[in-house]
């Protein structure tokens, strides 16, 4: 590859392209070590913007609610705070995280395993805005478009995806317009953003603008051909939907500062983290301490602030002697999924949630 | 490079290695339309953590004062808090910014030209501080410890480094517990980090735990060997201090979602920036449309919000045709430092305020 090509094809190199390097510095991954804080700080919850982050005068904004509908609305930032709310502890993770780790390597933000946090949201029940609009009989689907606009596959557009009306419908589906605390910060969508707890990163769209019930399936780029499973261009694919269950560990010890690797003491230690699923709480989370050779059960925590949030674990390793190991850890849900040492590559990078494996020095004290 | 190699040299290829990514994973820039802002929403501010985030028990943790002092002193949270405060809007920049512009590139974090932010900070003088302490007469420099620690060039140690007495008894100088009217988040410094309005980033010592008066030079690995400017392993070098002048500009028009290339309509528009340097304020913006050939003098804002802190400019700007064309900005300061086309390369990619260069394509609406 020589300078001033764009490769826009999976890549079979390890090394990091220009573009993804540009990508990779504006959106923010979470430091695993920040998994110590069951709502992650703000500044630490990962961050994709497929744009820019949109300027919004929230005094001229409105949220619009139209298309297949008895009643539009056109609603004010003041009014929809007045609403009767919802605060809700979610944990949030990009479809693409752990695309960095596929080989060939899908060409996009270049995540390795740190596309993940978990905020208290506070918003307002989607489900009331809607039915106050009214949606009429044919109504099937809900689209959401914010004010973020660019260019992505030749195509100039705003962010936009859809949900089936149902799915819009659940109870714990918000307008949120709160982070833990304060008023949603202008990265993660402020003024408005729609929160659908389980579902991946990309459903959340964030800066709404307007929401459209529609009474057919929504093709727009972002719904029809990214955030699909497919292994081929011409393929129609799966929709990617739901959080796969994963488990991440917080790197014990300490790094070296460039290549990150661990230095860990000898001695009792406690190996923590936390898992999720979008499909059902974590019913197990398993240790390896031998890369993947031998598992055992860690401690749950039990302590998930809602059955959308991510819970902690912790298993007790004295490490045996010196020398270099292989931790690992992976999650199994209530629903019976269970996290896989590998996954089936996908042209999109998505929904990789392969066992984590970290490389740690056991050094005598 | 095969798999499993870790290069330690700067790399001639403009292909990024996976150490690098995973430190541009850890390390947030700040997306250039958040230089809209005067001051940063929390969250969009650079960060740069040499190793990991530590996690520190506010009750437990006190800051000591000691060494050449004739009193040693050791602070809790909430006497420091209670002390008079002050608070300081400050521009920060990282002494790494612009490294990845380099060739060779050296290796380490690879930023790019987003490492920057500014915070309205607020803290107790240093100055006040040193004075209770009491410093002996032989007293020169003050070293400052952090909490963070972790491996480097091969030496396990806690983050630190020294300022000469007098820098350190600045006016300006603080001990920062507050960030935009709230606590020190995590990945800030929480409970309290030192603040040197003017200076690069490494200076602002994050996670202190202990103030140290010494009687002769520190010459710890983050004062002798990092944050030097020489061309040489073998060189002394000269120390990375002030912040050299820089402007930015707010990238026009809409991006694309893999490359970030820029499409603008045409008509007229402004092209909008923010400049500062830790020399002296800013006295001249010129920007130049076509590449560096011409260059034309931009609207100062004279909004800085103190003598340390950015301040915003504008340029009318309408494009003759459509087409391409490579904007670029520059920032003379009223020391007369002038920010050059292109720096002198130098071993760690310290200080590269090469002018930014910005390709947009002009299309017809």
């Amino acid at each position: 590859m020589t300078r001033g090509d764009v490769p826009t094809g999976p890549v079979e190199s390890e090394l990091i392209t220009p573009e993804e390097l540009r990508l990779a510095a504006r959106n923010h991954a979470m430091p695993l070590e920040a998994l110590r804080y069951p709502i992650t700080p703000v500044g630490l919850h990962y961050l994709l913007v497929h744009y820019d982050i949109p300027w919004i005068d929230p005094a001229a904004w409105r949220l619009e609610v139209d298309g297949r509908v008895r009643r539009p609305l056109s609603l004010t930032l003041p009014a929809l705070r007045e609403r009767p709310g919802r605060t809700i502890v979610s944990t949030m993770e990009c479809a693409g995280n752990g695309r960095a780790e596929l080989s060939p390597r899908p060409l996009s933000q270049p995540w390795l395993l740190e596309a993940v946090g978990t905020a208290e949201w506070e918003g307002v029940p989607l489900g009331a805005v809607l039915d106050e609009a009214e949606p009429l009989p044919d109504a099937t689907e809900v689209l959401f478009t914010g004010a973020d606009r660019g260019i992505e596959g030749g195509i100039d557009q705003h962010y936009q995806r859809s949900l089936p009306l149902d799915e819009a419908r659940r109870d714990e589906v918000v307008l949120a317009h709160g982070l833990n605390g304060a008023p949603l910060p202008p990265q993660h969508g402020f003024p408005l953003r729609l929160l659908v707890p389980g579902w991946y990163g990309m459903t959340n769209v964030k800066w709404l603008t307007r929401i459209t019930v529609l009474d057919e399936p929504f093709t727009g780029p972002q719904q029809a051909r990214s955030y699909r499973i497919r292994q081929r261009e011409e393929a129609e694919g799966d929709p990617v939907t739901r959080m796969e269950p994963r488990s991440l560990m917080i790197p014990p010890g300490i790094p070296d500062f460039l290549t990150r690797r661990r230095t860990v003491p000898m001695g009792a230690g406690l190996i923590q983290g936390r898992a999720w699923s979008g499909w059902a709480p974590v019913a197990l989370v398993e240790v390896s301490t031998d890369g993947g050779g031998s598992w055992a059960a860690a401690e749950l925590g039990g302590d998930a602030a809602s059955p959308w949030a991510w819970q902690s674990w912790s298993y007790r390793w004295e490490p045996p002697a010196p020398g270099e190991y292989e931790l690992c850890s992976r999650a199994t849900d209530h629903a019976g999924h269970v996290q896989p040492t590998e996954v089936v590559w996908n042209l999109g990078g998505y929904a990789n949630n392969a066992v984590q494996r970290l490389a740690v020095t056991v050094v005598s004290c």
